[in-house]
């Protein structure tokens, strides 16, 4: 590839679709002037005159790699998803078509999850040889984080999807996380081969006759190893993967606020707890899903992003050098290549 | 009933499994002797020179209502739940048979979890118009504590078990905690009626035909409302369940050991943490498994209660205190009689 080919692919811009979320604009362009200072370029996608007036309140924005695309239309957050199909004005749509047309590298969104899968999936289509896409997430962990898919694309799957899910996150995390060789779990309720319901006992068969092609296959993980940290990423159904992701947001949550009242109760813990606040942050820090900003749907043939609605301008801006480095780091085509030609068969695809 | 019978069903005594567990005899023999001197008798079932010498350390246990019943054989944690079937002189099956038998109230076992329930179900049988029991526990949450069905006991469930155990648990929970209308939830990956697996949909169906016949049923709730306490119940499939209960257990641990890292990082925040040391292990009580000490095996019957391995002394006792309040408050003829004659049928059970 030439110099030249290299450049226009790094300096293709990420679309945001800069109307979605709970908080609307604000997050979203502020996120979009962050990344931008950062290096990566923004199409901020939404009601241009809106969009000109939050812009407004940065100085120097004007010289930042920003750039508006009218998009008069927004799926609303309490909308349905299949709003997506008739609606070719609203903001999600107008993202994801810039990619397909080659304008934009990525797509990202803090709104409507579902509109944004639905989105994607119709404009992009799926990858050769992925039945499913999923959405793929990160949860902190002992010694770093934890890789979970599917966390909510799928609330019904069969065993073939794991298996094709496994070899995603692990391109995926070659490419994002310089990661060599991750390990893969199967989440179960027992570490021993045949514990499971009947489809993971399945899906427990095909992973392991992958291992070493392409998924290194550790066994059966339970619920306690997502935050042990036991593999590098944990397969699981739709279901199961958005019960774990929220029950695990909202256990920190609750635990933060219990901590929160006992370092105000009574004197003594009130002047410990000024003295550890400092320490304490870097905890909330850790357990703080903007982080990592958004979670991709994988499996699609284009690049897209989904956060979460509540997103602050971090998350925003996370969300985009992410699906910067993304697309600098060739991640589509890598998994293409994983599922193209030459790839090892996944056993039962066809089923 | 006259008072004698009153007092022959309190002071029947509960069976405990002395010998189940990772540790042994010693936190069982410790948990007994405490239950005794709370007013509770036990019969403490294992190997008769073991658990001889063992309450030998206790002085004054000769006066406590203790007994102990031989049981020359124990179920190992990494055996075979199946061997339960065979050998009828494992200590948890002379368990289940003493209340059989009517010389126990309730079973207790830290010990084999698959061989607790495999021996529970085959001694008690099932209790008529339930078809599969289920593993009921709590979790802390916001303003209490949540309770969680199934925990593990059936990773394949159909649509009407959900039903059977939201009954179920309305009954546990007025008859252990005084609740006089439990609100019931559906675990699901978001709050609208139609959102979920194709099982969970049809089970939602189920449980809004019931609200209002012995169940209150609330609607779906999402991994987040178990730690805000959204409802007083959560039922869901035994996969998910047992996933809940891990993963909650795991993030937990795992918190508090960041939150010990960060008190210890610096001058500063040790000092801090020598004074707020107090009030954090109130919360650390909260999170404490075994606060409840046991979970039941509802369903079955006969009364019997299922605890961690890793149990020590202070849940044992508290598995004994519970396991002796289901009886003196009637759980079982309870559960009996709502599922009995003139109870509302539970729509679909046939299917």
């Amino acid at each position: 590839m030439s110099a030249e080919a290299k450049v226009s692919v790094a300096s293709l811009p990420i679309a945001l679709d800069a109307a979605g979320g709970d908080n609307g604009v604000a997050p979203n362009v502020e996120g979009a002037v962050l990344a931008a200072r950062a290096g990566v370029s923004v199409l901020l996608v939404g009601e241009r005159v809106a969009l000109h007036a939050e812009l407004g309140k940065y100085p120097g924005s004007a010289a930042l790699p920003l750039e508006i695309v009218d998009a008069p239309d927004v799926i609303g957050m309490d909308e349905h998803a299949a709003g997506v199909r008739s609606r070719s004005g609203a903001s999600i749509n107008v993202c994801t078509r810039l990619v397909k047309d080659g304008r934009a590298a990525a797509a990202v969104s803090m709104g409507h999850s579902g509109a944004t899968m639905a989105s994607a999936l119709l404009t992009f289509g799926r990858i050769k040889g992925v039945e499913r896409p999923a959405i793929l997430t990160h949860l902190p962990a002992r010694g770093g984080m934890t890789t979970l898919l599917d966390a909510g694309a799928n609330a019904d799957v069969k065993a073939s999807s794991y298996a094709q899910w496994a070899r995603l996150a692990t391109v995926y995390l070659k490419v994002l996380e310089d990661h060599d060789n991750p390990t893969v779990g199967l989440l179960s309720i027992g570490e021993e081969d045949h514990k499971g319901s009947a489809l993971v006992i399945e899906a427990h068969a095909l992973l392991r006759a992958l291992h070493g092609k392409g998924i290194n296959f550790h066994g059966n993980v339970e619920g306690r190893d997502i935050f042990l940290g036991t593999t590098d990423i944990v397969v699981t159904d739709g279901f199961t993967g958005n019960v774990v992701l929220k029950l695990a947001e909202g256990e920190a949550r609750v635990m933060f606020g219990w901590i929160r009242d006992a370092l105000n109760s009574g004197l003594k813990s009130r002047l410990g707890g000024l003295l550890v606040r400092g320490s304490l942050r870097g905890l909330a820090d850790r357990m703080d899903p903007s982080t990592y900003g958004a979670s991709i749907l994988i499996g699609v043939r284009g690049l897209a992003f989904i956060g979460h609605g509540s997103a602050n301008a971090t998350a925003v801006k996370n969300a985009l050098l992410r699906a910067s480095r993304a697309h600098e780091g060739k991640l589509l085509p890598r998994l293409e290549v994983a599922f193209g030609e030459g790839a090892a068969p996944l056993v039962g695809t066809e089923a």
